[in-house]
């Protein structure tokens, strides 16, 4: 029996189970994703407790219809929409969106997955902790899709991806019933780490409907500063300076290239502070204990780094603001880059010491291509860069799309060549599913697929995200 | 087909595919665990290569023999024994010992599995860095058992559990094929995390051969001091007020209960340099960056402690040496634990604030049994707790045993209740299969169950460890 679409009889059948609330019209955010490559369809079902979450995939289970689970819908990776096949049910967390319980004493807080990221940040501060847990899209990404995808962002470097921000989850299986696994502890070997499988799973083995979540104590003093570096691999010496000298204080290290700031130009998003337009610099923060003021800290690693020839220009934040207004221009060359609109965008990651190899090389390949603009940024301290590529300025949009594939082969492959990942933090949705195929190891993907049949024995959760559906051609 | 036992056909027939130096008499080591409670059987193969246990596994799966994978032999609940049932293989990673590569500039380290932790540790130490995985047991365990089983130890306060500090894994299924997944990357969200389901998993789902290890940099000082609380409730506001101050620099925060002491002092293995003789004390470790001096931190420390009624009493390492004696005497209670010879031991956790009510709860429940003592000692920072009970002074060993099955059930029944864990660090291993079914969630279990049947369908790894054999009764 193959997958079944929802049909006014299912629908009927689960208005008699369901609370009218439940029952809601798709609304355009539920259908598109931020990038606009995909377009879904289904019934959208908002269910306010986890065991409505189970009634609905006991029904689903039953009647085989597939099942999409649709958090803040900020994937890039067409992970929350299903655009080919039957019409599934798209099962929004948006209504579960309860702090349930925050314990500052044992630096913990428990989320429903309809908690938007922001939310939970403030609660956490309100208890005088932070939820280190970061990144662009926080006002409206919610906890479910970001442990769903494992999101990471620009705090990685020190406290984990998600995953590693995530002490127990509370899930629902493909069967209907619910997993009650929401523990408070740092110590549990009781059984397989099933918390971690389905973290980074999008939503294909079962679904998270609520989360312990780890907090941390807020650091005494926090420093950020935006250094000019000659290259990647001298911003690469720096990160190992600054690690020798603060350790884990070094909370957020980001590179960016010239291009990221020209591109905050073209668009008028910003400008850089440094007059010198060096090619690479890095935004460095560190949170540090008490009895280290941030300040004098930056500024002996600026020196040590300028006498090592590691650092040639800078600027140190004053004050908060100034620091905040650093990062905001970091955060807003994602925005630049969808204004502009690239050919193609690539989130990559790699070990440290292939980085400064890596960026010349694919430049360079592609650069045999045609004349394209690379826009080279990211989390440098993870190995994560996005390496997107642009058409020159004043070229239409659109004049290199046949060249897209063609250029996602070219970089993915060098990824993989010197032992990279082509799906770093965005997770591989139902963009990178053949790149999986193609890069994945084999013997890991059978483990894979064995699992997934394991736990979600008629298909019906997230279909053809992550794995290809069986009998589903190769696009 | 049942498992079957390894036969003189089963010998010849590897002794065909496999070298001479394969081949080994079992030792007493591989046939015994630390606390006598199990003794195993088995034939002996030490596999040289990745290739080599390949070979194994793909003639036992073939044959259906059972496979127990032996790494450093110091688990404490019999995952590396079978003591029922058919004589299995015993698996040893002892000859894979080899630490293949060092990449300083990654921090990260790829280790065989059979490499002893302090070997890696010092392969760590010599690029400059640092493996904070640290356990009373290092010079004997084992890369392989110390990912199978999660091991914790001192420093998980900071640096995670084993499973945080690996970042990939090269592992051997069920059926004999090699998983190349020995990834250096700090952030990779191609498909499920099969290396976080494998470790923890103690060999039930694959073996692991290999894993690139997570190293970090050196604090730049490390200052140790063992200060006196009145309560373990002082202690955890004394977690606070350190973790305020000094963030993820406090990387050890272990409770020292004053039976504790009296034992080293029974045992002639030490005492406290504390005359007051506290009930209960702490051990508390900051690693600090640059610019922070150790001996005036715990200074500060001390003075708000003592300012807010949590500390009474303490001593400061003025020196490595005496920080590295403060931490010896730590180290050496669970060897007086075993001179003694306790009635049972339980490895716990919980949330940190059930820790307070537990503890007198836990002990006044006991005394209502009999006069027992109780040596509770652990990680608190961690919520893991080693709670053991002992007879009185003079009691013959064996006195109480016939209780012991009551006092775990009673100890670990109030450790359920509270939300806590009876398996924290340790592991299940055949130990605790029992608790595990009475205490774990029936959800996550029949999950567990679906993917040991999807990774080993033939159920021939480490049969009987963490999961119940099919077909097993209950003990």
């Amino acid at each position: 029996m193959t997958l079944q679409p929802v049909t006014p009889a299912f629908l009927d059948s689960l208005r008699g189970r369901l609370p009218p609330a439940t029952f809601r019209e798709a609304e355009e955010h539920h259908l598109t994703e931020p990038r606009g490559r995909f377009r879904g369809t289904g019934l959208l079902l908002a269910p306010g407790s986890t065991e409505e979450v189970a009634t609905i995939l006991r029904a689903c289970a039953e009647a085989r219809v597939p099942v999409v689970p649709h958090s803040g819908g900020t994937g890039l990776v067409g992970g929350q929409l299903l655009s080919e096949g039957v019409a599934p049910v798209i099962l929004s967390l948006s209504r579960m969106d309860r702090v349930r319980a925050v314990f500052p004493e044992e630096n913990v807080l428990v989320a429903e997955a309809g908690v938007i990221l922001a939310d939970a940040q403030a609660a956490a501060e309100r208890a005088g902790r932070m939820f280190p847990l970061s990144l662009a899209s926080e006002g409206s990404a919610r906890i479910g899709g970001l442990l769903a995808t494992n999101a990471g962002g620009t705090q990685v470097i020190r406290y984990g991806n998600a995953r590693a921000l995530c002490l127990g989850v509370e899930a629902v299986t493909a069967r209907g019933e619910v997993w009650h696994g929401l523990s408070r502890l740092r110590k549990d070997n009781a059984g397989y780490d099933l918390r971690d499988l389905l973290i980074g799973s999008e939503g294909t083995l079962a679904v998270i409907t609520a989360a312990a979540l780890q907090l941390v104590p807020r650091p005494a003093g926090v420093g950020v500063a935006l250094l000019a570096v000659p290259s990647p691999r001298a911003a690469l010496e720096l990160l190992a300076v600054a690690q020798a000298r603060f350790a884990d204080a070094v909370q957020g290290f980001e590179l960016i290239g010239r291009m990221g700031f020209d591109f905050l130009e073209e668009t008028g998003l910003g400008a850089s502070p440094l007059t010198s337009r060096p090619d690479w610099s890095v935004l460095v923060e560190l949170g540090l204990p008490e009895g280290l003021e941030p300040g004098p800290a930056l500024e002996r690693l600026f020196e040590e780094g300028e006498a090592r020839g590691l650092v040639t220009d800078g600027v140190l934040a004053a004050s908060e603001a100034q620091g905040a207004a650093l990062w905001e221009l970091r955060e807003r060359i994602p925005e630049a880059n969808r204004r502009i609109g690239s050919v193609s965008s690539h989130d990559i990651s790699l070990p440290l010491s292939e980085i400064p190899g890596f960026i010349p090389e694919a430049e360079a390949a592609l650069m045999a291509l045609g004349p394209f603009r690379v826009n080279c940024f990211g989390h440098l301290g993870d190995g994560n860069l996005h390496f997107n590529v642009f058409a020159q300025k004043g070229e239409a949009r659109g004049t290199h799309d046949a060249l897209r594939r063609r250029i996602k082969e070219l970089v993915h492959d060098l990824v993989h060549a010197r032992g990279g990942s082509v799906a770093a933090e965005h997770g591989v949705g139902r963009l990178k599913v053949a790149d999986l195929e193609r890069y994945g190891d084999p013997v890991k993907l059978s483990m894979m697929r064995a699992v997934k049949q394991a736990l979600d024995p008629r298909g019906i959760l997230n279909p053809g995200a992550v794995l290809r559906s069986p009998g589903e051609t190769t696009t």
